[in-house]
C-alpha cells in the first residue's frame, strides 16, 4: 500500500502515508489474505488482492467523510478537516487509481471485474441512500444498503481470494458467499454498536445513525414492535422532532428487545459462514477465519 | 457506454444520459477504434475499450469541473451546476468504476494496468497543479502537465488498442508514441485556442487559463520573448493585479509571435504523429487517422 504512492506529488504521499498510519481493523484484507491461503492461491497476486481491498475501501471512506462533513476517522482528523474539498476529492481518485492498478496486478481479468464491479454496487448504494425518499423503513431496504455498503467488498476479497487460488468454479461462489455472510455479519453489528457503545469508544455520539435520520436493524426491530410510536414516525417521516423526543427514542430503543434481535440475527449470519467454513480445508487459516468470524460478533462486549 | 447506467439509481441513469447527451468530440474512443481496426484487434474488447477510455475522460471532467466550480461544459449544464457537491462526487466515482469494468471487459491485463496507470497520472497531475508553487513557469512543467492532463489518455487509447491486436510489443510501443505526440498536440491547440478564440465559440471568457493563473504555452513563449513584462511576473508570482493589467496581458499575448510560435510546435508534434501512420499498414482507418491528426492542428481556423 505504502508503495502505491511512489513518485507523486509529495502532498499526495504525505496524505497518503496519514492515511495508512491511521490503521483500522484490516479485517478485508485479512478475509482475502486467509481465503487465498487456505485455498492455495500465489502470494504475490494475493498480496496485490489484499492491498487493492484495503485501498479501496480507504478511497470510499476518503469521498464518503468528506460527503459527510465526518472530522475524525479510526481517532485521527479525516483528510476533509484538514484540506480543501478538491484536495480531498483528488486524492480519494488518487486511491482509486492506486488501487485499481494493484487489482490489475493480481493478472486476473476476473478478479478486476469484481473489483469493478463491487465499486459500482458501493457507489450506487450511496447513491441511493443519498437520493432516499422519506418515509421508507424496511427491512428488505436495509439488507439492499448494508450489502451495497460492506457486505459486497467482503464478497469481493473472499471471492477474488478463491479466483486466484487452484480451485473450481463452485468453490470461488462459496468463498464469495462466506464473504458475503461475514459482511452482512459486520455491519448489523457496526450498526447496533452505534447505538450500545458510549461516544468515548467509537469517537461520535449514540445513534448518530439515528440522529441523521438513517434507520438501521436496531430502529427496524423496534419499530416492528413499536409501529405506533410517534417519535420514530417522525424520524421516519422527516418531520423534524426536539432533542429531547430523540433522546427518548435513542433511549428507548437500547433499552428494547431490538438490540438483542438484531444481534442474534447477526449471529445466524455468522453461524452460515461457520458452515461454510465446515467445508472449506481444514488447515490453520481456517481456524482464523472462524476466529474472525466469531469475532465479528464478540467485539459488541 | 448507455448500457453501464442500467439497474443503477433512476437519477443515476438521468445523470449518466445525461453526460452522454452533452456529446463532445470522441476524439479518444475514435483513436482508438481507428487504432484498433487498422492493427486488426477484435471488434468487441475494442469496442469495451473505447467506451472505458470515453467514460474514464467523462468521470475526470465531472470531479474537474465540481472543483472548478465550472458551471457549464460543451454548452450544456455542468452536473454540479444542478445537483450537490456529494452527488456529483458520487456520480464521477460511479463513471470511474463502469469505466473500469469496460476496462477489465476488454479480458487484457495489460490495458487494465494501462488504464489504472493512466488515470493515477492525471489524478497526480491534477494535484500537482492543485498545489502548484508560485512563480514557476517552465516549459518543462508545462509539457508534464499537458502530458498528464491529456496525453496520456491519448496514449492509453492508442496504446491499448495495439495491446488489443495481434501485432508484437514493439507497435504497441509506436502506437503508444502515436497517442502522445498528438494528445500533445491537441492540448497545445486547445491552450492556443483559449487566447484566440471568442467567447461566444468555446463558451468561456478570453484567456480563461491565464486569468486563473494557469501559464499555458502562449503565456510561456511570451515570457521568454518579453522576460521583463512586469503585468507578467505579476501573473506567475500571483502578487494580483488588476483587471486591467491583465486585459492589456492578454491583449499583448493575442497579437504576439507567441501565438504562431505555439502553433508551430503543435504542428510538429502531428507531423512526428504522421510520420508514425506512414510505418504502419496502408488501410482506410490509418488514412483516417491522418485525417484526424490534421484536423486537430487545422481547428485553429
Amino acid at each position: 500500500m505504502r508503495s502505491q504512492a511512489e513518485g507523486s506529488h509529495p502532498d499526495l504521499v504525505a496524505a497518503m502515508h496519514h492515511l495508512i498510519d491511521a490503521g483500522g481493523k484490516r479485517v478485508r484484507p485479512t478475509i482475502a489474505l486467509l481465503i487465498g491461503s487456505m485455498l492455495g492461491a500465489d502470494v504475490q497476486p494475493l498480496r496485490n488482492l489484499a492491498a487493492a481491498v484495503e485501498m479501496l475501501h480507504t478511497a470510499t471512506l476518503i469521498h464518503d467523510d468528506l460527503i459527510d462533513g465526518a472530522l475524525l476517522r479510526r481517532g485521527m482528523p479525516t483528510l476533509n478537516a484538514e484540506w480543501s474539498p478538491a484536495a480531498t476529492v483528488l486524492t480519494g481518485d488518487f486511491v482509486f487509481a492506486r488501487a485499481a492498478k494493484l487489482a490489475a496486478d493480481t493478472g486476473s481479468v476476473t478478479v478486476m471485474q469484481m473489483f469493478a464491479q463491487a465499486l459500482s454496487t458501493i457507489v450506487n448504494g450511496e447513491i441511493t441512500q443519498y437520493f432516499r425518499s422519506r418515509g421508507i423503513a424496511s427491512r428488505e431496504d436495509y439488507y439492499q444498503r448494508i450489502y451495497a455498503k460492506t457486505a459486497s467488498m467482503f464478497e469481493l476479497a473472499s471471492g477474488a481470494a478463491a479466483v486466484l487460488s487452484p480451485v473450481r468454479q463452485p468453490v470461488v461462489e462459496i468463498a464469495r458467499r462466506f464473504g458475503y455472510e461475514i459482511g452482512m455479519a459486520f455491519q448489523i453489528v457496526d450498526d447496533v454498536l452505534d447505538f450500545t457503545e458510549e461516544q468515548t469508544t467509537v469517537g461520535k455520539p449514540v445513534a448518530s445513525d439515528l440522529r441523521q435520520g438513517l434507520i438501521t436493524l436496531p430502529a427496524l426491530y423496534y419499530y416492528e414492535n413499536h409501529p405506533h410510536d410517534p417519535h420514530m414516525q417522525s424520524v421516519i417521516e422527516r418531520n423534524g422532532h426536539s432533542g429531547n423526543q430523540l433522546e427518548q427514542l435513542v433511549e428507548a430503543i437500547r433499552e428494547s428487545s431490538a438490540i438483542e434481535q438484531s444481534l442474534i440475527e447477526a449471529e445466524a449470519y455468522v453461524q452460515r459462514a461457520l458452515d461454510i467454513l465446515a467445508e472449506m480445508p481444514a488447515t490453520p487459516e481456517n481456524e482464523a477465519l472462524a476466529e474472525l468470524a466469531l469475532y465479528i460478533v464478540k467485539r459488541k462486549i
